[in-house]
């Protein structure tokens, strides 16, 4: 006799095909024409495709890991019962992974906006969607436009996705409510985050508690808040405790996601981010990492960060002056406190959950690979 | 004993402010923040409300008089009934106010993002929104970034407000998904269209061909066939009854709503049309008109109109002579003759429907409006 393999309902492995396969349908339209615009109609759709792929899928993994944890006799990780079979094949975990990847379909969409924005050539190591649309047809202001519409079409054919999805999920409309907020939150994040370049510089504590604040609403909202509270909803919970849970726990992970990201930025190597080390910096990003810099400066060193980041540009010396700034002050290693921190306060909030063991070991795990440094895998 | 004014549910006065109203509760945010970043928030909010205002409401007044005309007994014009009055406060009535007003709103969306991809500085007679804000912020980019997250806010906040109006509509997902389904729409529209400016100019058959249908997704799309939809579906018409019948009506309708505004640009009145005459030209738009002013053309008229077209830039000589062509060929005349047919064949869709004789009356006059010189009020 064999013993069975431990039982995982297929999660990781199916995201990735159905993301694709999404993105290429919202894309797809017979628009009756065979010309030159529907040609450049079709390699629009395969630049989202290609914009779509590669992404870590941590938002849709752990949205499936909150719907997985309001199920509690499923995923237990021991001989699947046939409860646990027709658990993973049900049309409610179907439509669950739909309402999953229009999370990184959505996601998608705005980094697609955000590099226009930025004037960002890169993403993910590859070239992003208005550079690769520029080259294409010879003409930025074409190229822009075209990955511009891009982002349009997937962000609103990302909550159609929800939409259709939420005809087999009991919460449905919850779902879909908290899926059109949360891409009202990344909205609102950006213009906060846009704003902080015009963010005085003298005022090291104002500055660092507005970069958190953009934190929550640009990267938490979407990374962290909403994929919980749409697994949460869509497994039953009554909306508003969905809500609560999934703040609570999506908020301190979330925020902590984004310091790590600019810890990276100085810390990392770009063969592992896919970006220029030190790219932030050189854009003037002022984050929450440049503000316990300032904070930690003596007042020499202070004036001369102040007037680098005031500066239009900053040149290679430049970056690196600013990163051994970061260093020796204690920033960096302050915002490795402050993500530490954040991280127990999301574990604390999953253990104080009512959620089974077997839950809050399924929502522990997917929160870990948010932040693998931070949140080692033992107990 | 004073006779009754005639009954009219109110439409026209009650869209401005709720768009005005919808507008502004979608981009106010409670951020937790009192800072430059929460201030430049709102001024985005206030210029998002200002870029709403002052449109004609065409497409909510559809809408509106689509679900009118499939409640027979209502908005006859004599003197109401109980029912008639009851139904101009319906939740129904009011939930359907609210979808109407989503097109607007998602209209100033798409128009927001138009602007920014044009670089025009002008939307109906007063600056562009991400023109208002660079001038606000003293920065172009921030300006560009700003307003292209208002875009992003109030398009995928339009299909929140309908999205909460279904809830009180019977056929309320197929309200929803016509709603999401329209904006996809108008996005592969405006890739289209982006992608007619590499359409080759020898072939002025194909020219208009492709020029008919970028109107029929840019522009017939939600300019006409969404709103009746909308109304027809909202009022309990089967969606794909509803939907043939929106088609049959507004894709005439629609295209020569997109003509007219073409002729308009070389033949109107800037005061009239709040935009520079002859902006389309000196753009190098490429229209039905140009291809009809190319197929008419001597071949040495041709090849220099060609030439005008495939030069960056055209300088007001050139706009003068290529508008002298389009009239002198007999292009615009065509155009005027192409918007007759199509008007007719509106006005045919509609006497053709099942709809009794006050249902039809309604839907001409909301089609009439479209279209002032070329579908007269007698009958």
């Amino acid at each position: 006799m064999t013993c069975a393999p431990p039982y995982r309902p297929s999660t990781d492995s199916d995201i990735e095909p159905r993301v694709a396969q999404l993105v290429a349908s919202l894309m797809n339209a017979k628009t009756g024409a065979n010309d030159i615009c529907a040609r450049l109609l079709d390699e629009v759709g395969r630049q989202a495709v290609r914009s779509s792929a590669g992404g870590k899928r941590l938002r849709a993994a752990l949205a499936m890991a909150a719907f997985d944890a309001t199920h509690p006799t499923a995923s237990s990780g021991t001989t699947p019962t046939a409860h646990d079979l027709s658990h993973g094949r049900t049309p409610q975990r179907t439509a669950m992974l739909d309402v999953a990847c229009a999370v990184e379909v959505f996601q998608t969409a705005a980094l697609i906006h955000d590099d226009i924005i930025d004037g960002s050539n890169l993403r993910r190591g590859k070239p992003s969607a208005h550079r690769a649309l520029s080259e294409l047809t010879g003409k930025d202001s074409l190229g822009e436009g075209l990955a511009m519409m891009a982002g349009d079409i997937l962000a609103t054919g990302s909550i159609d996705i929800v939409r259709r999805a939420a005809h087999d999920l009991t919460g449905g409309d919850a779902v879909l409510a908290a899926f059109t907020s949360m891409q009202r939150e990344v909205g609102i994040g950006q213009v906060l985050d846009l704003a902080m370049e015009l963010m005085p510089l003298d005022d090291a504590a104002a500055l660092g508690k507005a970069s958190l604040n953009v934190f929550r609403w640009k990267t938490a909202s979407y990374t962290t808040i909403a994929p919980l509270e749409l697994g949460l909803c869509a497994g039953g919970m009554d909306p508003p405790q969905a809500r609560t849970m999934a703040v609570s726990i999506g908020e301190p992970l979330g925020i902590a996601f984004q310091l790590a990201d600019d810890v990276l930025d100085v810390d990392g190597h770009s063969e592992r981010t896919g970006k220029p080390v030190g790219g932030d910096v050189r854009e003037g990003k002022r984050s929450v990492l440049l503000a316990d810099t300032l904070e930690a400066a003596q007042p020499r060193e202070r004036d001369l960060l102040v007037s680098l980041y005031a500066a239009p540009h900053r040149q290679n010396s430049d970056v690196e002056r600013i990163i051994t700034a970061m260093r020796h002050t204690g920033a960096l290693r302050r915002s490795r406190e402050r993500i530490e921190a954040l991280c127990q306060r999301a574990l604390t909030a999953i253990a104080n959950s009512d959620f089974d063991e077997a839950g809050k070991a399924l929502l522990r795990t997917a929160c870990r690979r948010f932040l693998p440094g931070f949140l080692p895998d033992g107990e």
